[in-house]
């Protein structure tokens, strides 16, 4: 293994197997499809192994996403509000090879993707982005979200496909959990109802987050979840109580490269590598978790340093050691590597293509 | 422009210009050598006018982009501790053709890169990396600097060229930073002191950073900086006062997606795209600063969305609008991207390679 480089993003088969099948078992047992997604490992064949499990189908949040994945899916969820000319007009050339649904929150954007269509032929379904209390996108009410649907409904080259939320905001102890998710149910409820005395229909309720995925049967509503980081998890999971470091199968290699600074080791890994994103459930946790010296923390981040505490470790990391980082959110740590190492027992490290990694559009 | 695709990085051709004829004039002014970090832009075209400019030769964090960089200077410094085989053996191939230095402190580091020379046959010059104040890498002591230098004397295949340090811990006040570049400066009088009785000399002694870039005279030892940063610009240096906002050179020109939220418009750039980064010098001040709406916070960034504040504001982004944003840290959002657009006035803005992107080696 020394002979490989670093820093090295390794990819642990069973362990994105065993994460699949779970979800996957789940889903079929509440009754919920899975439709991951795909930002987290932006792969194809990772894409494809979920879609062998039983996923319904893809989420992306880029219509560059939507193009590579569009190879091997062929119903796909935008799940962003792609109002621009060029997303619009994107998604619409895809429309006439795939089932393409956009999740949006405004007439503007209906009224885009609508006449991109117009120009190219194809029709996009729409689902009708509800705030359910993160405050990020969606409509506040009920009654709002009513408005856009009748606007779907006529208007040409668009379908009214059904309903998406994000429950973004649901984290911490499973009881405070259980009142968010009733909240949510609640508000999901009152607008289906609204539609539905008014002749609308919702054949898709989209939610789902990879923290509350396994209570998502709570919010009875839903008929799909999209949940994204379970393929892989990271510190924000394990440290927020939804996974273990078991089950964390994304693994930063590094390099010692100096131990100068007493009590301090360097690593070659910096926020090029991992990102500066914290852990949200534990801030002062550091930049990671270092698997062989877990009384480790990494304190700092340059570009290409990591500055690691290791004044509480037992024994003391060597020069030109390589150790195993799991990063704090490995959505944007992904996004940060051309190529992964998938690792399976026995066999040499395999490199695979990030497919859709530098897709900003 | 509303044809270009968003999120964009817009490099303004006339402000790295006079970003680069300032600093080479400062340079030249106090007989200081510029050796631009080029970990910032990463691209050879902007090593270009750099070196055109009278930079005596390039930084490099990576082997990678030392390699690339080769191809337009025959002078690297690889101011990072290169210590695994796969980087050594690199950085000995590439000493074959171009004059490379290595930063390094540690007698492993030293071997490492002794070794690999022996394999390929070349010479790799090392700068003793000493620590002034960061904490980061670096020889505590003038004696243990000294006890390098002699290890690197003794060792064949490499060869003593000098000193590097990086006072990235001097932030603040000028007055507090002149006395903090003070103490930088005794520190390395000390180690050139101790080096001369031993009949050690140093031909380069190295330091610099962009934020104490124009204060580097103060640091009379010093042969040469590395600025980095500098041609751009970012937040950072324009909130720790090292930089105006006219002087900022790269602005991430993003699309309002979403209003649906009262107070609160969505942009698409989250963290993939703009980094995690906060603002060292404000905390608060939000995730980059809003050209076109100076009152507006980005007050958080998820993967794809930014989540702007607009509740100052005198008038509303509009859905679809395109805005200007200057990132808090510009070095690691670069590295996001494939591509960046170069602007020049009355012109086309044209597509330009992150040349060294990508390189994590």
């Amino acid at each position: 293994m020394k002979t490989l480089p670093t820093p090295r993003l390794e990819i642990d088969g069973p362990i994105v197997r065993e994460n699949i099948r779970r979800m996957a078992e789940y889903g079929a047992t509440h009754n919920l499809s899975i439709r991951p997604h795909t930002k987290t490992h932006k792969s194809q064949r990772i894409a494809r192994m979920q879609l062998a499990a039983g996923a319904g189908g893809l989420t992306v949040a880029k219509l560059g996403e939507a193009e590579v994945m569009a190879e091997v899916s062929v119903d796909i969820l935008v799940a962003y509000p792609a109002l621009d000319p060029i997303r619009a007009t994107g998604i619409a050339n895809l429309a006439k090879r795939i089932t393409v649904h956009v999740a949006v929150d405004s007439r503007y954007a209906v009224d885009a993707l609508a006449a991109a269509t117009q120009t190219v032929g194809s029709t996009i379904g729409i689902l009708v982005d509800i705030d359910v209390g993160m405050g990020r996108t969606g409509l506040q009410t009920p009654r709002q979200a009513l408005e856009l649907a009748q606007n779907v409904e006529t208007t040409k080259g668009v379908r009214l496909d059904g309903i998406m939320c994000y429950p973004g905001h649901v984290w911490g102890d499973p009881d405070k959990q259980s009142d968010q998710l009733s909240r949510v149910s609640d508000k999901l409820a009152e607008t289906l109802a609204l539609w539905h005395s008014h002749g609308l229909e919702a054949g898709i309720v989209s939610g789902g987050s990879t923290p509350t995925a396994y209570q998502s049967h709570l919010i009875s509503e839903l008929t799909e979840i999209r949940p994204g980081t379970y393929v892989f998890n990271d510190m924000n999971e394990v440290r927020g109580g939804y996974a273990t470091v078991e089950e964390c199968a994304a693994r930063m290699v590094c390099t010692v490269v100096s131990n100068a600074v007493p009590g301090q080791v360097v690593i070659d890994a910096g926020n090029k590598t991992l990102t500066s994103d914290r852990c949200l459930p534990a801030l002062e946790s550091g930049y990671g978790y270092v698997v062989e010296y877990p009384d480790a923390t990494i304190t700092a981040l340059s570009e290409e340093h990591g500055q690691v505490d290791i004044s509480r470790c037992r024994r003391s990391p060597q020069l030109g050691e390589q150790i195993h980082v799991i990063p704090n959110h490995i959505c944007p740590c992904v996004n940060l590597h051309d190529t992964v190492w998938w690792v399976e027992p026995d066999r040499e490290p395999e490199q695979m293509r990030v497919d859709a990694r530098g897709r900003v559009v």
